[in-house]
């Protein structure tokens, strides 16, 4: 599969962090000739912190990480991931898998079964063929070792094109603290083969519930502001691993939160710049709205918009297709006060095309890689940023013949 | 262009309608070689309601004719057309076009200016050249025909691949009424080139407020459950005349609201037919659900979801994908009591994969032009039945270089 024009030169050199070793295997689930499962181990009291998909229709997997977040804090944790099969509208099938999975690693590592979190990604309603995954944990964990995050990373792609990975070093009273997450998906939003996973350790000390505090904030600010194509997985999960071995407490730390929040962004703009099919890479600023909530939802409006997306492919000042996208969001909008720019230029203004709008200029600027939508309503304070990418011939064949 | 693979054999035979008249002119607003302009008169004293887009950048047009929506009841009316520029976020040139063609149509015929309706249809965001339409003025009334509804039909299209006509005929204590209607657009949802414009015209005798409620009430049944790819026009508008001229009052008749369904139903579907790139008919069916706001939001959650719509223009019997979109919709559901078909096949039952499911039998029905999905939520009553098209390369290709 040919890398996307997005992707970053390299996957980075991300640290070791201190209480996490990984292992990967090739369990055969789906894919021939490459890893499909990794195991990451996390020492022991490590804490284990989560966000999940609010989809109705949720995997047995993320049901069973939910029902264990902040379950079980002490002894070795691990996380145990397979791509191919999303374990998702398999009944009954489901919940053994889950099961199975959880108390093979348990056994495996010899840890509780409620510190084992599992995730499956891949096609839905195939049962998952979960004893090739077992087979071979007593392999994993031989196998563990704390250098091995970048093939954790490629071993949970699917249709991804490459991998992603970020980290952030700080220092918190002179002392080092690390962050490195990884992550798939080629959309928030986006199943099948596009569901969205992220695992990101630290070796900050810090308790469950501020963690899962700060986690859930920054989800809102990070992976809750992209979308590829407004499908909303049934598998999407975040899981941040704590081992505490820096011996920094980070309560309440706002460098720390400020780092994580990096890490998450990178990977999150990694998931959209991976989008499927993508050539543009989008970031959309709504500000002048009523409130937060309005921004957000006209921020939305305009990046799951099939008709603003094709306009961005076919690198068309569409600008018009901005103020539809406007109008049918539901939020607060008064036409005679919206602005509307294209990276430094102003298309339209006090509801009507800008006085020195020229047609060249926003057709040149629409040719860039990288482009920025700016919209302001006039009304009042609320903002919000959103990233998407464009809707291209190639997400069409993607997804017209991905399963058959 | 080609013609829509989903378009009807041909335009059906219309029954003139007694006391109304329509005339077409080639303006040259923007398309060349073709009639763009469309004038239709109603006779003294016709009843004239309308439905209109929510969006809150609507353009000057649908501003204006809900502003005279029930306003005057005197005298003739008129119903004045154009595609190729729709007059939306035009700021104050939008409301000096509308103004203009109001008063000049209202002179060119001798009637009062409120009982004048305009629409536009076209490109957003450029000014209206208004003067090159009311210099048609004359020409239209002088040649107005109660002959010329197909030639109406064919004025008002933009990127529609075939005119769009229905009509019903029924008998109210042995005199017959009749309804007439055209419709454009490829989208309910879909502006630029493929907003939606629908007049309809009756012999029947009715008051404003009883046609603007039962217009109210099919709308919601008929053109509110259509879509073609969730993106809300501008310009929205359905208008519907009725003259009166049969001498029967039909306030209170369900045969007379049940025709006038099956008018509005027909020209919804058309519009689906001649979605863009469309190659497939889809109808969702949704039941079970907890009430019909649930149902209704899980049926569009299928039918704008781009992964559903890709599996079915690949021919794919993708339902995990049917799965994910309840997921997503935000109505109650449990996972464990879904039931998906397609067609007459059960794909899925009790939260899994129908133990008969056949891969090849569901890939062959895939094959079909006109499909059913139907899923049962297992709760309550709640239903919605509502029509889409797939969505493929000719989407992509249509919409990544319209405008420019």
């Amino acid at each position: 599969m040919t890398v996307s024009p997005l992707a970053p030169a390299s996957f980075p050199a991300l640290p070791e962090i201190d209480g996490v070793r990984f292992a990967t295997a090739s369990a055969g689930v789906k894919y021939k000739g490459r890893t499909d499962v990794m195991l990451a181990e996390l020492c022991d009291n490590a804490t284990v912190a989560g966000v999940f998909t609010r989809s109705s229709t949720r995997s047995a997997n993320v049901l069973d990480c939910q029902a264990k977040n902040g379950k079980a804090s002490e002894g070795r944790a691990a996380i145990l991931v397979n791509s191919g099969n999303s374990n998702a509208f398999t009944g009954s099938r489901g919940v053994e898998a889950v099961t199975a999975l959880s108390a093979g690693a348990a056994a495996a590592l010899g840890i509780d079964p409620n510190r084992v979190f599992t995730s499956s990604t891949g096609v839905i309603g195939e049962p998952l063929p979960y004893d090739r995954i077992t087979a071979k944990l007593d392999e994993l964990v031989g196998q563990l070792s704390p250098t091995g995050i970048e093939e954790a990373a490629k071993a949970i792609m699917t249709t991804d094109t490459f991998p992603k990975g970020h980290s952030v070093e700080i220092e918190v009273d002179g002392k080092p603290v690390k962050i490195a997450g990884i992550a798939k998906g080629s959309g928030m939003i986006a199943p099948d083969m596009a569901t969205m996973l992220v695992y990101i350790f630290t070796d900050a000390l810090i308790g469950h519930d501020q963690l899962q505090s700060i986690l859930s904030r920054l989800t809102d600010r990070t992976f809750n502001c992209i979308t590829v194509d407004s499908d909303t997985s049934t598998s999407d999960t975040l899981l941040i691993g704590a081992t505490g071995r820096s011996g920094v407490n980070v309560e309440g730390n706002a460098e720390f939160e400020a780092a994580l929040e990096a890490v998450m962004l990178d990977l999150a703009h990694q998931v959209v710049r991976d989008g499927e099919g993508a050539t543009k890479f989008v970031e959309v600023q709504v500000t002048g709205a009523a409130n937060n909530a309005d921004a957000h939802r006209v921020a939305l409006a305009i990046a799951n918009s099939p008709l603003v997306k094709t306009a961005i492919a076919g690198e068309d000042a569409n600008w018009g297709r901005v103020v539809m996208a406007v109008g049918k969001s539901g939020a607060e909008a008064d036409r005679d006060r919206l602005t509307i720019r294209f990276g430094d230029i102003t298309v339209a203004e006090n509801g009507w095309r800008a006085p020195d709008y020229s047609e060249d200029e926003a057709s040149a600027y629409m040719k860039n890689q990288e482009l920025t939508l700016a919209v302001d309503l006039g009304l009042a304070d609320g903002t919000s940023t959103v990233w998407t990418c464009d809707l291209t011939h190639g997400y069409i064949s993607i997804n017209a013949d991905y399963r058959s």
